[in-house]
């Protein structure tokens, strides 16, 4: 029950099945997952959006599975159920452990909490922690 | 500007004072932020929010500076200006570099815009990212 | 599995069928969806939240299509499942075609994109922005 | 009170200048505002960024106007100060008047109510609505 | 720093200075805060408004002091500050003390702690929970 | 489809065994609901978190369906199901009328409106309604 029809690789027109050869042979893997096929409702958006995850996704100054991991604490805070499976998926392939998962779930509970609290008493900043 | 009065530890009672002192001996540090002042209304919460937060945010499966920076990631999603401003001040103390706090901002970026288009489009979750 | 019981027609008293028939003659159309059997749990909320849907979404300074679209938007950045489904289907019977549509994905991304890093780096407004 | 240095034009480097320049030609103005010299702390994500954002945002199948007010709606949902300013700023610059600006108030208010009805009574979609 | 002008009693029309004076007999108070002063850009939106919080906060089934007390959790929750101060003050002078409003805080932030935390596992929801 | 295993009684630990036996004798049941299984991944997490569901949670100065319809409209703004679902049964069992939830619901529409308007219009709070 998308909003739009999910299209699959044989029926997909030459620019969408670039993008879709172009995710398969990044990840070593022979299928592409669901949003990929949702997007592929307005081309240019799968195509800048699959560049930006190729390229932000890739380890850099943070490892892949830290990267993956506040992917999921972000979808967790914005309640994406696509997203948290995907990307939890996602850390525990990158190496996340069990342990892991259970620190990254307190965290992220935690910090839902003081937010909540930190708005409701809309506590003011302190000069200390100010860069500008 | 708070809903509320900050408890400075001079007007603090012995209870309150224990937790800014738990606080304090925890971080070598001398001072007390202002989210614990003004938590200092209802001191149940103060005592046990505290206990939380040491716990949780001592390294553990992960470092300090990852559980800071998933901190950083859930504070940006739910738009806690006292939140980000802490645990920002929070990770680099724990060693975000430049560079880290870069790849840290595209991942922010990069997530909520993914969690918003699979929102909209309400997309299926693929039967191989289930668990059970 | 709602938390309600959904009232349908031949169940309601006369004030909650009186909001259905104005549903229906206004839509021109021969059912009443879902949200409304469920608000009808309250008569109160369901008919002034039924006056204010018809005051407000009637084409005016903006268009239908431009207001459907609007409520696709924020439906999306508060996932609301319901909200979304709904105002996609009407947003399509008020005019949204497959561009206009991309499109519309397309700004929802980058907004909430773009929203995450300014709250992330509490960018200070520009004051050439205010208006007072 | 950022988190990071506004980065001004005299103290850019060639590749962040660049981007200033293109802001600049693209929109015919003198000035950039805050949002990008916050985010020339990772040129990369200023770079992909701002090419996203002009592509995007560009007329197309919506005219700029109607782009504006998408921005401006789920901004109000997310709760970005930033944004809420820099682009309603952008939907007057683009023609939206007062009586198109007080409609758009309007939905927006009216959605966000919607939303949370739906969803605190997790009202099933109709099975109408559903493309596949 | 609003992106309109509030419009000072001496100011409005007489459809606008109709909602102030209504507002101020009904609470029995000689001002109006800000909130109408920036709705009145729109009036319609602004009667409505005013309307429909004349009715809804108004003791019922529930007393006022618990209406103002939610209206509190859900603006923290949304992180809407002018609500957040607007209703705390509100919940006060319908009889909230420091002990219900210690208690509200403790709830709010539990909630979304356990929000994020449902959210971040995907629980299903248990059969014996379901109404319909 | 969670992201864990949801941990049964019979293939629980003792220190999991702890928390559900501690579950039911407070709440005078025989069973434990889905949250807790799944939370049961990650046993620190899981009886912090019942500690503080069961000191919160207690009648104090707050009655206990007071707490219950706090939790729900929370919920509702954050938009999880399983909490909507779970907590507004404990409201009903808490005493919570038909009459209740009616006007629980107009609140939480009503708050969520008026969030997003003053948001959006980006109302500065007014000095009267400051504490400090």
């Amino acid at each position: 029950m998308t909003t739009v029809r999910l299209i699959q690789y044989e029926d997909a027109g030459p620019d969408v099945r670039a993008v879709y050869d172009d995710i398969m042979a990044t990840r070593g893997s022979d299928w592409v997952n669901n949003f990929w096929k949702a997007l592929a409702v307005h081309p240019p958006t799968l195509r800048e959006t699959w560049a930006r995850v190729k390229a932000v996704m890739a380890p850099g100054a943070l490892d892949a599975v830290t990267k993956e991991m506040l992917y999921v604490a972000v979808s967790a805070a914005n309640n994406c159920a696509y997203c948290i499976h995907s990307h939890t998926a996602g850390a525990r392939r990158a190496g996340m452990s069990d342990a892991m998962y259970g620190e990254l779930l307190a965290v992220v509970g935690l910090a839902n909490q003081t937010n909540a609290l930190a708005n409701a008493m809309q506590v003011p900043v302190d000069d200390r922690f100010w860069v500008s």
